[in-house]
Order: C-alpha cells, then structure tokens, then sequence
C-alpha cells in the first residue's frame, strides 16, 4: 500500500455504472487517480422476474422491463469507497468532497423522505416500486403518445429534444407507472434520478440536477410540460409535475449538502465533508477530458456511444438527444446525442459470425478476437473489402431517433471474409458519428475537435477510421476512469478547492491531444463510401418501412409460434 | 458384381462437368441405372497457369481465364466408360448407344479434322490455343461491346437473350481470341462446342447441337449475327460465322453418327453402335426428370441453378438466358433462365460465418454444419428472423442479368443468430426463383410444376421453402446423375429403341412427383417477406447503381494496394 503525502487533500468520485459500482479516490492537486476499487450490485438487472428472497415468491417480469434494487446502490458506499480508500493508502481526514454520476434516466419512486417504494411494507412484490433502469424498454407505447401528442399541440420543448422524447425517459416511465399500477403511484411523493437519490443517501437532502433536470425530466427554460399537456395525455395525469417531478435544481458542480453521520459511517469518509451535485456518467466524462468549452465534442465510446459538447449558442439540431442549458458545464448550452450500438455490434459480430478457423488463429497469436480481426482488417486499403453497412442493430439514437431500424450490410460475395465485415462495421459507426458531427455542424453548432473516451479508445484502427471519416483530430482522455474522474472534479469544485469545473478541469483532467490525426488521401476515399452509407442511411431510415415492418413481422412470427406452442 | 440378364439392352451417358466425367451405364428397357464410374481431368482447370508439363515452361494467365485440356476429355473416355460397364456386370456387346453431355459454353479451337490447337506443334504454349471453359471470364470486355452495339443496331437476335449476351458465350469469347491472339485465331478452322467435339471424337464427324448452337451461338430462325454485324465490331471479324462458327445442325435425340473403331478402342463398347447428338448437362436433364412438356420448369440446383422448361409458345421474357427453337426437346420452344449463385452461397456461410461453438455442435450431433443450421433454422416461424437478404454473392444471371451486383442482409439485430441469417439465405434464392417464375409467366410462358435437380434436392427444409415461396408444387428428379440418364435418354433414342425423347422419357426418366406441396398459411407469410425482396431487388438491381459502384471502388483500392506494393 503506497504511503501518501498526509498533507495533500483527495476526493472520491463514485461511478454507478449499469452493473457495478466503481469509487476512485483522485488528488486535489493534479487529478492523479491514486486508488480505485469496484463493487458489482448483488442483484444486477431484474429482466426476468422478481427473485423470491425480495417479493416473497418470484414473479415474472413482462418483457422489456429492467429493474434496479436501491440497497445496492448503497452497497456500492459501504464496500467500494473504503475498499478505494484503502487502496489509496491515504487517511480518510484526507478526502474534503465526494461526488457521483449514474446512468440515467434511472428512476426511483420514493416516499417523502426518500425511501424507495420497494422498501416500503407491503409493496416489495410490486414491480412498480423498484427502480426503472434507463434499459427498461416497456414504455415504448407511452413515449410514441407523448410524441404525437406535443406533435399535435405544437409543444416548444420538443425540438430541444431533436423531435423526439424516449420511451427511457421520467415522463415515459412515470406515465406508464401511472397507468399500470395506480396505488403505487399515488403512494409515491418523489419521481427521482437514482442520480439524485445517491446524493439524497449521501447528504440527507434532495437536490434536482440541472442535467437529468433537463435532458431526461423535458425542463426547459425552467418549466415542465403544462398540467393541460399532461391531463390531455392521460385523466388525472395532469398534476404529475407539482406532484411528483418539480424540485428545486442544483447546477452541476455546486454543493448538494454535506456528507451525512449515516453516510459517514458507510463509507468511513469524515461527516460534513462537500456532496456534490449528482451527475450523469457520459456527461461528467467531459470535464474529465478537459472537454468543457465550446465545440469539443466528447464520444464515450463503449458498447453505446454517447456525444456531450457544449455550445454558447442554443440551436435546435434535428435528431439530437437534447439541448439543456447547463445539462453539461454550468453556464453553457449541453448538447447531446448518441448511437445506440457500437461496440456491441463488434462484439456481437466476433462472438457469432467468426469461424473456428478465426479463433484459433488468434488464440496461437496470443490476439484477442478483436484484435486479430483488427490486425487482418488493418492491411486493407479503404473500400478494398467492397462493403458498406448500416449500424443500426440496435436501432439509431441520432439523428433517426427509431429503435424499430435494424441492420443492414450491402456488397457481400463469395470472396468476403470476416475482417472484411468486421472493417465495414467499424466504418459504419464512424459514418453513423459522421452523420452527427454533420447535422450539429450544418444546425450552427460546429464540431472543431473529436474527443474519445470510453473502452473502444484503445483500437487503434478504429480510432484512425474515425478521424479521417469524420476528418476531425482526435484525442483520447487519458483515464481509464473517465466518469469517476469528472466526479471527482465535482467534488472538488463543491469542496471550494476550485472555483469552478473549468478550472478544476484544466488541472484535474487528463486528456492526450491530436493522437490521431485524419490522412487526406483515405479521407478523400472514404467520402465515396461515406456517399454510399447516406443513401443506405436515407433509404433504410427515412424512404423505406422496410426495416419497421421487418420487426413487426419478426413480432408477429413469434407470436405465432408461442401461440402454436400453446395449444400443443 | 451381380449378373445382368444378356438379352437386356443399356445405354451409356457421359456426363462431362467441370472437374471429371462421370459414365452411367442405363438399361434401356426402364432407365435403371446398374453401372457408374468418375474419373477426375488430370488437369482440372488452368485458372493460375499453363503448366511447364504442356507449355515447356509455366506460363502464367491473366485474372478470370479458366482453362482445360482436351485429351483431359477423351481420357474419361478411355477410364470411365469401360470401368462403368465393367461396374455394371454386362456384356458390352449389350450397349446399343452413347451419348454425352457437357459444361457449357466450353470452346475448343480446332483444325478441319477436329484436333484441339494446343495439341498443333508450335501452340502449346499458347493459352488461345486451349480449350476455353465455361467460368472463362476474361471476355467481359467483348460481351459489352456486342451488347451495345447490338442495341444499337436494334438486332432482333437480341432480346431472344433476354437483352444480354454473356461473356461466357461463343461469340464473346472468340472475339477475344481473334483480338488477343491472332495467329492462333487463324491457324482455327473450327470453333467448336466441347459439347459436339466429344460427339466428334467418338463418332468422327462434327454435327453441331441445336442447344449450344442457340443458347451459346447466337442461331436464330437459322441465321446467326449478320456479317455487317461483326465486321462494324472488329474489322476482320466479318466472316467468324461464316469461316469458324457455322456447320449443319443436328436436333436434340437424333444419331450424330456411330461409334468409330479408334472410340470403340478407346471405351471397349462394339464400333458401330450409335452415337447421339452432343447436350448440355442442364438440357438434359429436363428428359431424365421426365419433364418434356410445356411448363415443366426443372431447377438444376448446385452451386448455381439453372431453370430449364419447354413450351409450345414463342415469348420474349425479360432477363432469361434465352430461347431456343428445340433447345431441350426438338419441336417445342426451349427457355432458360438461371440464379448464379445457391449452393455456393451456403457454402460460403458455413465457411466464414458460423463460430466454432456451432461447427462442434454439429461434430457432436454427427451432423455437417449445413445440416446442423437447417435443423436449427427449421424450428423458426416464417418471418421470425427478422431478415431480407439479396442472394446476389455471385451477381445476379436472372432476371437482371448483372454480374457487378453483390449481396446484401438486411434486418441484423443483436439478436441474429447464424441460423437466421442461414435461412435468410436459404429463403433470398427461393425468392430469385419467384422473381424468374413470375417474370415468365408475366411473359405468357407459366410455370405448372417445378422440377428440382441437383444436389441441394436433399435439403428438405430448402425445398419447403421452395413449395411455399412460389406456391408450386416439388417434384423431385429421383436419380443421383440427372445429366448422364438424360444422355442415355438420349442414346436409347438414337439408337432407335424409342421413336423420341419424350417416349424414351417417360420410360426412362425418374421422378418423384410432388414430394413438397406448398402450405397456404406459410405462403401468406412469405407473401409479405416476398415483397420486401421485390422492393430491394428493384431498389439495388434497378434503381441505385451502389452495388455496381462497390465494386469499382474495391477494384480501385486493390489497384492502389497493389501498386503500393510495387513501389516499396
């Protein structure tokens, strides 16, 4: 265990990531992240069903669903922080602030005091009083009527979200919540982001983050959706603002409260020390990546990839995620947008469309699948393969905004080979992130700087294929632990140590510059394909009901099939 | 080797493919078959080279030529022939007839008495002198420019191949060698049909088959293209037809002679028997599978298909390979069509896109991989995958006639599994054949029945399929070697044991007569999947230009790679 300077100050940042949680201890003085440690949640994601040892006996979930249980969350404080602590080798007395960041939008209906529902006597068997994750899909029917609704009335907060509000999102959850389980819904007095209840756990007190606030609570300009909005969607509906959602709003990177006698014996952190204002993971890695001011777009690029950038202009940009003022530094307009899969198609690829012949040979070169694959793919001139695909397997989040769209791969003959799809896959994802950085540009908001964060940062192939695509430079942060790291800075700034996240940044951030730099010559052959994928785009996603009814089909085939299983 | 009755007749027919020549001994009274044997040509194809053993030192080929020998051919003759009666325990005094059949369009280049050009002192190592084999497809170039000028000139040859001549056929091909090599090209006499050159080595005189001579040589209504014609495509190349190409005719199932001493030698059958008019090995399979009359379609199914069906009419069909008066059985208006890539298309899959997880499966199930994924994808509701797939991986022959087209998959989820995209597959060229079925009969020629040929006749799950998709009812051939008992057919005939083919086909072809009836429940099922291939098949075959500009750029990046290589 390294010995550390007893005079230096440190703050943990806690990121609570899908499956796990992560606490990294981070010095004041320079960012250095000086011990880490991850606790995995005992109960991970309920898809299936309610286990018996919570709702007494096990109840099956519908499908789409995906739930969270909050004592977990609380877990992750009890094991992982001490556990980072300890690895750091400092004194707790060291540490002046602990912030956090969650996924979002993950949803927790509390009582008053923030006692999740689930907790509550008597209502552990019902699903409705556990936490949404943000991967519950089961609110796709009330998202598409709030759509058409705001459609029909013209309401001006849907362009702030590129025209469309996700089935992921409070309004989505909360409405569906309303309309299959009343009771638990009017027993609930809060509708709060897990990233604001950790805050609550931690300091007692609950403070609405401007970020979830706005990108996933449909706040703009300080108001919600009206009560006539609301009523018109649903009879009684119409106070779920007032009621359940409105709170006061903290800016990112001010103090929610002081870390509470309860939380202090959690974590073995001392009582009274700054709580920062809860975040969102892919948004808190821009101050980790030095990426705080305008036109540095940051792609956390894992098995989704998520664009954050800040602007001083607000702009509607079709497609968008969403335009929050303050949603990503304090002060500045926060624009979001995404791609919905990414490395998950690579893994998808190398997991079922790789022959044995593949496999071995990277297990005799000591490769990764990935990595033979890259190794294979990286000796072809651009366009050899003679392939252009759609990445859209798991939907397009931007600038489509359709969840129904499916892949598509076009050019195969008897001579492709794996390296050759998995390269035109790797290229789709960079024409997909090409399509965003153009549609932010042609909309007044320019992309000047490329930055990636996230697993997929370390290929090296992939990395060149998106600079010269996109013929942007591209930089890499140079963390491993990119939402942790910008909690950290929070916790610093809500600590007084910096005045604000851009300065805290600056010194606290880690960021390699220019690591890769676009070539002119694959840039000018990748605009010929580029031309292909944009027709592909434009077919498959704006032309065509091809993809769309291709699901439905699959929708109804199955039910046929679990229809003739259950008369057998 | 059991005992034949000696007052039986046989037959034998030899079944020239790409690879080896397979004997059929064929008892004429029924069409049994009692006596086979295979030899394999020494030298395959020349695909990389002429060979130091025939050119005195190895001579390399330009890319997409495909070479044979024609001693290769006779050698099958010599080896085959006997070793098949020798299996069938007769006498061969008991053999009354032969006939062959061939690849096609497969040209040798001969003198006036028929000796191949490569066997002339001085040109063996010349590759114009050397047989050139149907997969020859270095003449692309000359195909185009007789297509062009063909539409240009408004001839009326033209759309009686659907529009296109192909680059495998007689007079692309001989226009290359008179362009390329012209000293070889006049030292030729003849331009002869593998097809008839084997019927000449056997019998001693050249008679030229009605099906090569329309299909392949552009002979219509008994002219083939004008002098004006080739003369306006290359100066000199006014009098090929009159100097190379024509020679009197013989029809389908007529005695082209009988069997010389020196063949007699050769094969141990007695001189004198007779010796049918040369066939092609699709051809002739339509009387093996009994079906000799109007809208019978025999499918050949393989790496490839070939559609093969007589009718009484005379039609124009958009996109068929073309047709030809007495093509397949004399009197009746024979019609081809074609899919350039099935079999072949699986094949490529199980190779490159199934994980090893699936292969042991299928080692441990003791099943080969295509079983094992026809297993699994048998289990699925129509439409359950999720999937439309091109089944162009090798160009499209029907109805598109388009070799610069490419495949294409759309649909892909996480989700997809190796069976699914199998049976997309599977499906995509049960569809093609939809497309070609429903163009004939929009043309006037209906399809009544659809007669499977071919190895890929034993994949039950396939041919469901194809009894669904196009609402037919499957016959099914019901004999291992369709061409070689269609060219026993054919013997039988020209030895007078029956008045003609159709006769000799009733007694001697085998069928098994609707061993798949389409399902009305599935068939509405593919309907609508049916309609999304329709959509992308008019979308990529006819109005983008993606596929064909695909392949310009991979040629293009290949180019680039190569010459980089060269610089190093």
């Amino acid at each position: 265990m390294p010995q550390q300077e007893t005079d230096e100050q440190y703050v943990v940042g806690v990121d609570y990531g899908t499956l796990s949680g992560r606490a990294v201890v981070v010095r004041v003085r320079d960012g250095a992240e000086v011990g880490t440690a991850v606790h995995a949640y005992p109960h991970a994601v309920l898809e299936a069903s309610l286990p018996a040892s919570l709702a007494g006996s096990e109840r099956p979930l519908p499908p789409e669903w995906a739930l969270q249980v909050p004592e977990d969350y609380r877990e992750v404080l009890r094991v992982a922080v001490p556990a980072a602590v300890a690895a750091a080798g400092i004194e707790p007395s060291q540490v002046i602030g602990i912030a956090t960041d969650f996924t979002a939008c993950t949803m927790v209906p509390t009582l008053a005091d923030g006692t999740p529902l689930n907790e509550v006597d008597g209502l552990a068997d019902r699903p409705h009083a556990y936490v949404k994750l943000w991967k519950h899909h089961a609110a796709q029917g009330q998202a598409d009527r709030i759509n058409e609704l705001a459609r029909q009335r013209g309401e001006s907060w849907l362009p702030r979200y590129g025209g469309l509000i996700s089935s992921e999102w409070e309004f989505a959850k909360g409405l569906q919540l309303f309309e299959e389980d009343r009771e638990v819904y009017d027993r609930m007095d809060h509708w709060v982001e897990a990233a604001d209840w950790i805050v609550w756990q931690l300091c007692g007190s609950y403070v609405r983050n401007a970020c979830t606030a706005g990108y996933k609570g449909i706040r703009q300009d300080g108001e919600y959706p009206s009560p006539g909005f609301l009523a018109e969607l649903a009879p009684g509906f119409g106070s779920f603002v007032s009621d359940k959602v409105d709170h006061p709003i903290g800016e990112l990177g001010d103090l929610a409260g002081v870390l509470s006698a309860e939380a202090a014996g959690w974590t073995g952190l001392p009582e009274g020390i700054a709580v920062a204002v809860g975040n969102v993971d892919a948004h808190v890695t821009a101050p980790a990546a030095q990426a705080v001011g305008a036109g540095q777009m940051v792609a956390i690029m894992g098995t989704s990839t998520c664009h954050v950038m800040s602007a001083d202009v607000l702009r509607e940009v079709p497609g968008m995620c969403g335009v929050v003022d303050g949603g990503i530094v304090s002060g500045l307009w926060g624009y979001e947008a995404g791609q919905s899969g990414v490395g998950d198609i690579f893994g998808w690829f190398t997991r079922t469309g790789v022959p044995a012949a593949y496999t071995e040979a990277a297990v005799a070169a000591g490769e990764s699948v990935h990595e033979h694959l890259t190794r294979l793919a990286s000796r072809q001139e651009v366009g050899e393969h003679g392939l252009v695909a759609l990445d859209w397997h798991s939907g397009n989040r931007s600038v489509l905004v359709d969840h129904e769209l499916s892949g598509v791969l076009v050019g195969q003959t008897l001579a492709t080979r794996p390296e050759d799809i998995y390269r035109a896959l790797l290229e789709a994802t960079a024409f997909g992130t090409r399509v965003i950085v153009e549609t932010f540009r042609d909309s007044g908001v320019p992309v000047e700087e490329f930055i990636v964060a996230g697993g997929l940062a370390k290929n090296a192939l992939l990395m060149q294929i998106y600079a010269d695509v996109t013929r942007l430079p591209l930089s890499i942060i140079d963390s491993e632990q990119g939402p942790a790291l910008g909690s950290a800075i929070h916790a610093a700034v809500a600590a007084g140590a910096y005045p604000d996240v851009p300065t805290a940044a600056k010194q606290m951030g880690k960021l390699r510059r220019n690591v890769f730099l676009p070539d002119e010559a694959r840039a000018q052959a990748y605009d010929a394909l580029f031309e292909h994928y944009v027709a592909l785009h434009d077919h498959f996603g704006r032309s065509t009901t091809t993809l769309r009814r291709l699901k439905a089909i699959r929708r109804e085939a199955i039910g046929r099939r679990l229809a003739a299983k259950e008369v057998d």
